[in-house]
């Protein structure tokens, strides 16, 4: 048992229906003596969020507590693209799909705390992941004197028969398959699912079949290659195949193009930042393809000098997202100058889905920098003399001759 | 025109054999009226050598002014390994396959000018590209004072009908398919092998079929995956399914799997250091296999601090071997930095290998710092205390809440 | 002689009225047979300007055709302020005097010349200094065809006997003092006065007392400290003592107490971008009390992850400024980030002035992030809880646990 | 009260003989009931040792228990030299010089647990600060599974009050100066005396005068500049005033230089690791003058490819070490980068000391980089040629012309 139980009044739950959460629901209630409002979100995770509301009433929750959205135009138009307009991978190939999804979550359980003048917040996070982090840290930088409450840190419900009783003593209903302990544990939503824990502890082992939801096994996907084009203006992407679509609408469809052709599958050993190495199965399909587009399209609409920027604060940025430090100033002002680099990140990109790839073949764009005239063999009448290259090299190897002598001849004198 | 033609007595020719180098060797014997030495590298370029040897003799190079040497094992141990410890791509993506070439050929004409008391090198490379820039760079860095002739940038011969007439002129053979325009330019070593120009120029439309030579179209490769190990040690690969090969014969092993299962093509619109945009193809196979199986070994034993500054670097490290700082000390900085960190990167990486992608299914090393004890579900007898989170979820939130606070009281007293 | 002459019809000379830009004004008349229009700036130089108009009339300039602008106002608010946002300073010292001034410079010259519809521009930088690169790229980054003609590399007036007979043959004015060499070359403005070559050419002796005209010795500078506050809005310095002033007469009051206080010399050995290290001598009373006074406010109003990510593009940062790249979209971006961290950089920092130095002494702000409560030995009611530093360690610590465990054992089962 | 006490048998505290940690011995023996192994490590905090041995065996310390080592040679060459290779500066002022000593003490500590079989170790650091940070982090690091007791975490004696009488019923001396409340903290070795807390907490009031002890004040040093040369060797100093000195004399040396010109004082608001902003008041005279010195031969001897990445990786370097990091591999990998940079910085460094200023006016080294002939105005016999620098202007701008074209003009055909 850590710290002293705080005195709460209300606390808003980001409570997903399952069998997880209404165990801290009814925890909530039982051990804090307080009232429950509950959050439940559409961040296109695939499920029925209905089922929620009339579980959370089973439960107690008053009609007027119980709250769903489907946030998935905002989650993906705000955090999502803003995101991918940095390229932004953690350790060099996680595309964040859970970690994007937090600060969202969080900002909009401490705006139903407003409203509801409620004094608490509750994760259904555990104790050894990122997401603990992840939400805490969107939770007091938005509302500094919130209180707190990690059931998963402070319960002594640390066994999954211990769950089990303590659902049955509170009449929280129980499907089948949730009895016994999950083979492995999933998080998603429209940008991703995740797989960690139990099966896949053994990183030298491969990851079983059915493990993988969202995408089809690139062995079972189409033999023959589809084209699609994906349009972007000032770095998001706008349209698919010509067809504009809203943000989430758009993500949507490049999910189901990756689904198909198996696109998106990463199995990865990485680093927590609760220090810990963990494995964990990543489908990405919509955003695998995502990032090869918007990479096609800045090469030829972004600047060296811009692009080389990005790219060498890429990996910072991606570790704030991961960390949990969305709303943390120095994200925003990452995120400002790459914003200011997107202004003409526009054009079309055509790309080929092919057995679990995607490859860009062909990128156009009314805002181009690739000048076919200066790249030809042919000098041609254009602003590129020969002879530049003369000065350009002596000078830039001025420094490494002067060094090279230096070095040849040692101490002066000597 | 440019400059006054510099007084040259003899020099050093980087000597394909082609027909480019052996117009550049007659052109370099007529113009300079200078003693050319002509060396020839085998760097698994995949040609025969001999011939160049041959050419060269009757064109009048002594027998003893004819180098060529087998490089195989040198670039491979002294350069690629090294770049690949850094996990090097430039603009995110490529594989550096011509740059990290070139310091090594620098060297050698370096060299051999020391031995045979030449006072200048020369290269083929044209006044457009990146070569240019890293052969020079190479040559200053080691000779300071060394002579530098790059015909391109100097002679006339600014189409391919005056490039035959000259051959013709000075009796140099051509083979039948040189008379022409090649329809795209090739550069090719044991790492790569580049296609640029000509049919390439637009990048809105497909690389075609017929550029490709390193590898097999992913949609003919086997409809089975493959599987397969590579050992490492001390973050180079030693071992390929168990068998222990030098740096050479690996990486033409991982050509030979890669190009089976068509791994490693990437078609790319790049910025060139002289500040054009270009479009390259590039096959990579074997690189390709061995960037996904590196970053596989490292994520088991890299501990988080290391891997991140890696990551960080790495953006830096690959634009200075892609701008032709090999020999600079900031890049032997870095490679210091790079290498510090790989002493323990020891261990085996499980591949899965299918229709143009390589992916790691399964990892382990004497050296792992992965540890399910305690990374599971389940608090164990191990050092993680679930209780520790909130500590550190609370001091890393104390600034973003003394932030919101400030912010949200707006000045003080108004 | 280098490449040919090109035609020319109308040239935008940045003219300063002095010796050497008044020969380059007769000799692109002259040699290009061009029309020349002089654009002669106050940038806080200390000079009249008004004789720089009668000296073009006199050599030939039309009236409509001389341009003198005062540009002090815009050359702190557009270029210094924004660059100490950054607190800027190239190789960890120098303020960017000279460099900040070149862009305003190029931006007003290429503006003439679109008005004009002159073909040309040109700058009386010489061939080895960084200004003649700031000059041009900025230039290009403006009006990419425009022609640039920079006489130092270009004539063959290569000595000082060579220009004073140069100036004789063509009427040019010569004051007594210009005749000879003078004994060292200055550059001046608001913000700094730099001094280079001659007698400053080695590196090992002191600079001579008579280089110095910004500053008093500080050994003759007052026995008594001086102090004064600065006030600061959005990172931007706005009032001396409580007196609002403008950006242009902030910086010369600055300036006023700087001078009396011999605050801001430096004398460096700085690497130019040609590739060339030099050694200058620097005088910036106004700018290092303003460097000091904006650390200053902002150790109280920005947070940490803001403060130091500034800190870490700053090298950057000042880079581009000293290589001339304020025009591109990379310095543009790093802008942005800036500029986003500075909303609230806002208050008042006390200084004391004295005998070379300007050191904080106090700071307030409205908007202060400094928290007596959190910070004081005694545990008080506030949000800081000395158990949660455990927490914060231990897992801050667990990387380095499973680390050093993994290194004691060695490989496994070894 | 926090978690369960821990079962420890033998413990080595972190002992200065100060009130303070002889509460903590006490607090320990009787608290733990285990025995306790004093440290008392001479780092040039001016302090005399031998009252500590006596103290600590009064208070029932077993002879052999009691280990008092003068480290000041240690500490200079293995951990202040290292880090000033690095020019090292947290948040662009502070010397770090309280940082630095940490980890030396945390691995004798280590050292002497291991010898004698203890299994905890102790320090005396506060719940707020910085300093338990890098203790534990050192303990952790070096013994994965020690334990570590933070008694100021951990009891309950949070007031002076408590801490006297805890003393008086404990018999543990009290000199008379300490039984109220100090009016600072204070923090020394021989690289700087820190100080923090109480009058200072108020970072708009000016440091008062009694707060420093370590320099005179500028106001009273002397009214004539010295002069003094410092030699380096490899980054490192090795002599003053031409007389060769071991690492721990050179400092001393160095600080009574500093001392006596009032150089090193540095008042500063800074952010802990922790969260919290505090002020501190640092005096550092000898690293002051170290600092500008090692700054001034880099500048010879240093390219600027070097030097620059020196620049851009020390924000980070600086903050790992003020972070308790010295022990990660991140730290040890940029340390390798950085003193790969100092193979050849050597030479003497000339320096003139003046009322609280150091300032470099000559600097001279037999691999100095510097080039007289190259920097001339005279064109020479020399490397460079002003025409280099056209192309070399020409290539730099090219894609900001491209860019200048593609603005311009908008979206193509528009």
């Amino acid at each position: 048992m850590s710290r002293q139980k705080k005195d709460i009044k209300r606390v808003v739950l980001a409570y997903s229906g399952g069998l997880d959460t209404s165990i801290i629901l009814k925890w909530l209630q039982t051990t804090y003596g307080c009232e429950v409002v509950t959050f439940t979100a559409d961040l296109g995770q695939g499920e029925e969020l209905e089922p929620a509301r009339a579980k959370a009433e089973l439960l107690g929750v008053k009609p007027e507590h119980i709250f769903i959205e489907d946030l998935r135009e905002e989650f993906v138009r705000d955090f999502v693209f803003p995101m991918f307009r940095a390229n932004a991978q953690y350790e060099g190939l996680y595309l964040l799909g859970t970690s994007i999804a937090r600060p969202l979550i969080a900002k909009k359980q401490i705006e139903i705390a407003r409203k509801l003048g409620a004094d608490a917040v509750c994760h259904g996070a555990t104790g050894k992941g990122n997401d603990q982090v992840r939400f805490e840290l969107g939770y007091y930088a938005l509302e500094p004197d919130i209180n707190v409450i990690a059931p998963w840190r402070e319960w002594d419900l640390t066994s999954r028969t211990a769950l089990i009783d303590f659902a049955e003593k509170n009449q929280i209903p129980i499907a089948k398959d949730k009895r016994g302990e999950a083979p492995f544990s999933v998080d998603a939503n429209l940008l991703h699912t995740s797989s960690e824990g139990k099966v896949l502890e053994d990183p030298a082992q491969e990851v079983p079949d059915y493990v993988f939801s969202r995408t089809i096994d690139p062995e079972k996907a189409p033999d023959v290659p589809q084209y699609v084009t994906i349009d972007f203006a000032k770095g998001d992407a706008v349209a698919v195949d010509g067809v504009a679509l809203t943000p989430g609408a758009l993500l949507t469809k490049l999910n189901e193009l990756g689904r198909a052709h198996g696109i998106g599958r990463l199995d990865l050993v990485e680093n927590r930042y609760v220090g810990i190495k963990s494995r964990g199965m990543y489908e990405t399909p919509g955003g695998a393809i995502l990032l090869v587009a918007h990479r096609g399209i800045e090469s030829v609409t972004l600047d060296r000098g811009a692009a080389h920027l990005k790219d060498e604060i890429m990996p910072k940025y991606a570790e704030l997202i991961y960390n949990g430090f969305w709303f943390a100033p120095e994200r925003e002002m990452l995120q400002a100058l790459i914003d200011k680099s997107q202004e003409l990140v526009t054009g079309r990109v055509r790309l080929k889905l092919y057995k679990g790839s995607a490859a860009v073949v062909g990128r156009e764009s009314p805002y181009s920098l690739y000048d076919k005239e200066l790249v030809t063999f042919e000098e041609g009448a254009v602003a590129y003399d020969h002879r530049d290259a003369e000065g350009f090299i002596k000078l830039n190897a001025l420094r490494l001759r002067t060094l090279a002598k230096r070095n040849a001849r040692g101490a002066k004198g000597a």
